[in-house]
């Protein structure tokens, strides 16, 4: 009882039915895959993620990380779990076999590490940002470095990190101080020596393995000695827990942040070359700069929309398991009465509406949040193996989807989990049921890699806009295809034509706002977000019910879920629309000063 | 800093210049009072409850109520806390000078009691809970059960419990199964023995008092010996801790509930008569009815209305202190910059748009809330103290809002605390920050004391459909009154039209759902609910915003949320009308195979 994670029969409609996982296997790149490749990496992530990180699930939230002398310990189940991942050889299966890796779809990589998230968000965070980090440094490390610090990560010796925010500096990241001080050149670079807090690093230190990789962004200083400043200013490094020659770098671990979830990923606040760890008498955290100066940020946008996409999936994997949790509980609890012929009988509280209209909620939200990131997975597929223009189509409306990918699932897997424990009632409340973590645990997602309303500006000031509009069209024409091949079934056909509507509306607003002056198109960018959010999950919701059409009862359940998304949450959308139109002076006129002071 | 709880600005034009406290003076009723006594209730409760509540509310949080051998254990800043209330005389305030009260205007207790709320709302619960408690035994009780439990609870020697749920019997109390066997008369009425396990008993033991009252439903044997059948065979009982005599009654606890928030109410799953604590031979925990045989549920819903109320004032209280504390983080927080001129600066994240809306959003939402269950208190003191007409016209407006007013601020000022941990992003998810538990905390309302698809079902099935509308025709009249008396600002006309626009929608819904088979009406009480919500919640902020035709800060304010909520939220009221106006089989139709299994 209570160890359902995500489904399988969705997990096998989404990548074969829905997304045709199978024509992967006959591009080269995936030549060696088949069929039975993802039954057999689905069937291990089942087993594993259950047998391993659903046991660490409540541990790593009581027994929270802790500081000691020789740096952060965590619960020995999440010690464990990891550790379990990484025999299992799982961190090599997204990576290209000219690293090592299984050179698995990124699609079946993605289910099975959702299974992971769906047991233990805090676990499965280990291995998601290593393998983000590991393919940073492949794309972009030089050969040294690929051997030093993405070999091992690929093989489980070591563990990585992203070194972003500061504590004066988290949205903003043009704001940075840390400093990299130049110190020469050796076999793994341009090495520097590097000063400056970081702040909210996940994953900052544990002691899963000897050794952690953290990258790290860092200003370098100009001709004059004085840090560059900007966004040009900004470099980026990798800089080793453990030196080459095994002495330990200077990075200390100066507090751990307590959270309200997500426990059992140590979230710490790393000091770099504040000396207490010196190896040397120089001073300074030692690194070495990845590519060229000034590329730092950009850099990191390949490990950010990695970690983006990995913070969507988790989300919409808390999200599915609070619902599987949810149906177990609506089935078993008895409360009240449903008439029946003349009479009235107690009823199990799945028969009735309220409980009913909340159960598809929550399928809407969570199988619409994971289709969406399964779909942005398949654009990845895309980008690294299809044709040049395949893979420019791709690369082009992965770049338009990530902010939503991001930010959709982190919402509405939240508010899954929210029903979640509204439908266990005061049961829910207690620490007793699962529901109450995962509520906690995935409160983060919104925050994290970046707000909501950072992923608002974002998607309409960088994505939509900049390109008058273009992307959009692009993925407009997907819709229209959708559109098209469901018109034709009775059933589909309003909600095509609704649709159809939103998406027309979209256009039009994205036309308006192309037009208008830029700072005030930009303040209803959170109101476009959910927009384009609804929009974008409304189109794949009838794409998939497309594919729906039997009297099975997954098929029907598909159906209802996509019909309660269309009636209950796509209408929003227009609403959005409308605010994200609206051109008036209530946000500028509403100053400090109207709140209390 | 940190320490602000309501606005005392807001109360003040809540209570004189909207609501009209000075005109209850001039009644017989509450002729001992006058504005200076209002000012003297808010200041006392304004200084206790930053000196003693606030300082309570981490501790109530991190030392959990404890089973100890003595029975439960409270964190000792939770037990100093309640007992200032009570050294404070604040308990006897919203009772008559019969019962030694002091007969304070119900609008100015609850002013009073959400301060406290605000500070901490698990401590706050203990003080309300005895007050609900003691007004329905003065209501019910005879002489001699008013003068033994009532007149103890309002001096503060007593606190009180309302015990209504079983284990298998949440939402539903009519399966009730807890039995009360008759045991013959004595002073105190008809006494009884009872036999019976109640789960969820909020301040269900502590170690504050001495003595605790609990108000228990159980069920009595007819004339066959079994348990009477129904709602019918209910009866109340008051059951104390104690026997006159001094000696324990036979309640055990058994357990306490582990909760998500809320923490320092104790909540405690109670066994009635398991005889380890018996008294005497015969076994059972002694209680006597409180007035008539069968009249149990009808009497407990006078405390259950006022625990609603309450329930949706603490949910407010919480939602404006989150409010207050985001105000002042995002006046503190630079973060990214601001245009102004040709350059930028840095700027207060205040400043920015997605900020702006979000605060707005919470003030909409918090003040919105505060504002409707002081006009509910206002309504009370109507039917306490007006005419007949007024009375009666009173009473039917309260009936009918009462899910409201429970439901709308248990939404919404939880909707306030999230928003206000992601104002304050990274740092408002780390238990260092009063938001991130004031989320924690707020999260029980929607459950607690009716789940809000119960007051869904209420209000559709009970207070809307049985008197064929006319309880919302009556106050769709006051509605009225404020659109006739808005219509003339040119700022507040646009705002006029739209409240008439979705009233009249609403009185349409009302009439078809009238006319439809009941169970297809309720299958959508939940969605009528939130349109009527933002139905009255717009009435409300249009009715406030008429006052506030003046240029100060306080009064741009007021203007400011009462536009973002009728641009931003209002509009939705029709969408949910529409969905609760629909007839079609998706809930017939979801059978429970359409959910994984």
């Amino acid at each position: 009882m209570g160890t359902a994670l995500l489904d399988r029969r969705d997990l096998d409609f989404l990548l074969f039915d829905w997304l045709g996982i199978e024509a992967l296997f006959a591009r080269p790149h995936y030549a060696e895959h088949s069929r039975d490749t993802v039954a057999a990496v689905l069937d291990l992530s089942e087993r594993l993620a259950a047998d391993a990180f659903l046991p660490a699930l409540r541990a790593s939230d009581r027994s929270e990380p802790a500081l000691t002398a020789d740096g952060v310990a965590l619960a020995p189940e999440v010690t464990a779990a990891v550790r379990d991942y990484i025999d299992a050889g799982l961190l090599a299966g997204p990576f290209g076999q000219d690293v090592g890796g299984l050179q698995l779809p990124q699609l079946l990589h993605y289910a099975s590490i959702g299974q992971f998230m769906a047991a233990s968000l805090a676990v499965a965070a280990y291995p998601m940002l290593t393998i983000a980090n590991a393919r940073l440094l492949a794309a972009f490390g030089n050969a040294a470095q690929v051997e030093a610090f993405a070999l091992p990560q690929i093989r489980g010796q070591a563990l990585g990190t992203m070194c972003l925010s500061e504590p004066q500096a988290g949205s903003s990241l043009a704001d940075i101080r840390t400093l990299a001080l130049p110190d020469g050149e050796d076999a793994l670079g341009a090495r520097h020596r590097l000063h400056g807090n970081k702040m909210w690093i996940s994953a900052g230190d544990h002691d899963i393995t000897g050794d952690i990789v953290h990258l790290v962004l860092a200003r370098t200083p100009g001709a004059d000695g004085k840090p560059l400043p900007g966004i040009k200013g900004i470099s980026l490094f990798v800089v080793p827990k453990h030196l080459p020659d095994g002495q330990a770098n200077d990075i200390a671990v100066a507090g751990l942040n307590h959270k309200m979830g997500y426990r059992g990923t140590s979230n710490c606040l790393l000091n770099f070359g504040e000396g207490r760890h010196a190896p040397d008498g120089a001073g300074g955290a030692i690194g070495w700069r990845i590519g060229e100066p000034g590329e730092g940020l950009a850099q990191m946008f390949h490990m950010m929309n990695e970690a983006r996409t990995g913070v969507g999936l988790g989300a919409a994997a808390a999200g599915c398991r609070g619902h599987l949790l949810s149906v177990e509980y609506a089935r078993g609890r008895v409360q009240g009465r449903t008439a029946e012929g003349g009479t009235t009988r107690p009823a199990a509280i799945i028969e009735h509406a309220d409980v009913k209209h909340m159960l598809l909620a929550q399928k809407a939200y969570a199988e619409g949040a994971l289709a969406l990131v399964l779909y942005a997975a398949r654009l990845l597929d895309d980008q690294l193996s299809g044709d040049a223009g395949t893979a420019a189509d791709a690369g082009r409306l992965l770049d338009l989807l990530t902010p939503v990918v991001k930010a959709w699932p982190s919402e509405y897997g939240l508010a899954a989990n929210d029903l979640a424990i509204q439908i266990h009632g005061g049961y829910g409340y207690t620490r007793d049921y699962d529901v109450e973590q995962l509520y906690r645990d995935n409160r983060l997602n919104p925050i994290h890699e970046g707000t909501t309303g950072i992923q608002g500006l974002d998607l309409l000031g960088r994505k939509v806009l900049r390109d008058g509009g273009a992307g959009v069209a692009q993925l407009r024409a997907r819709v229209e295809a959708t559109v098209a091949a469901s018109v034709a079934d009775a059933r589909l056909a309003p909600l095509a034509r609704q649709l159809e509507a939103t998406w027309q509306r979209l256009g039009a607003v994205v036309a308006e706002l192309a037009s208008a002056p830029a700072p005030q198109a930009l303040e209803q960018a959170t109101s476009f977000l959910r927009a384009f959010g609804h929009a974008v999950v409304g189109w794949l919701w009838l794409d998939m019910a497309r594919l729906c059409a039997g009297d099975t009862a997954f098929h029907r359940g598909k159906r209802a879920a996509a019909r309660w998304f269309f009636a209950h949450e796509l209408p929003r959308a227009a609403l959005w629309l409308d605010l994200a139109a609206t051109r008036d002076d209530l946000i500028a006129s509403t100053t400090q000063d109207c709140f209390h002071c």
